[in-house]
């Protein structure tokens, strides 16, 4: 199992996501970052918040790193999105 | 002016947050933080980014804290909200 694991959030339901990385973490990730872009970076804020504070008191987030990524619309026009990417270690 | 400021983010366009956050920059605040609950969240994310990135290079972001807010719905049911401070300073 890679010590190191990727949970990318988009427009499911928030409790995917929290299953999603609670597998990761259950099956053998020390870390686990949760990344989302755009409107799905609430959501993925959530995701953080419910499996530690629902699922795994000793889980802490161990750093939150938010950046710009420049996306081509369908009409060919870059466009600057907010990421975020949120270390989530298994104390 | 107060050494820190605050910039709560709700529902208006990002740029009314940006133009708060850059008046607060500029009229002596060393450090500012951006606060948002819920789907704001990602609107907090976009103002720090355009803070940055646009207006003033030399604003770092110095820490981010996520956590959760326990508030009362309109129906009397207590309600979890996450919330989000992304603290910029000057350099």
């Amino acid at each position: 199992m890679a010590e190191e694991a990727v949970v990318f959030v988009g427009s499911k339901p928030v409790m995917n996501y929290v299953l999603a990385t609670l597998t990761q973490l259950n099956e053998g990730a020390s870390k686990v970052v949760i990344k989302a872009r755009g409107k799905a970076i609430s959501r993925a804020v959530d995701v953080a918040e419910i499996v530690k504070n629902r699922f795994m008191p000793n889980v802490k987030v161990s750093d939150i790193r938010i950046d710009t990524e420049e996306l081509e619309s369908e009409q060919g026009r870059i466009v600057n999105v907010s990421t975020i990417e949120i270390e989530l270690v298994k104390e």
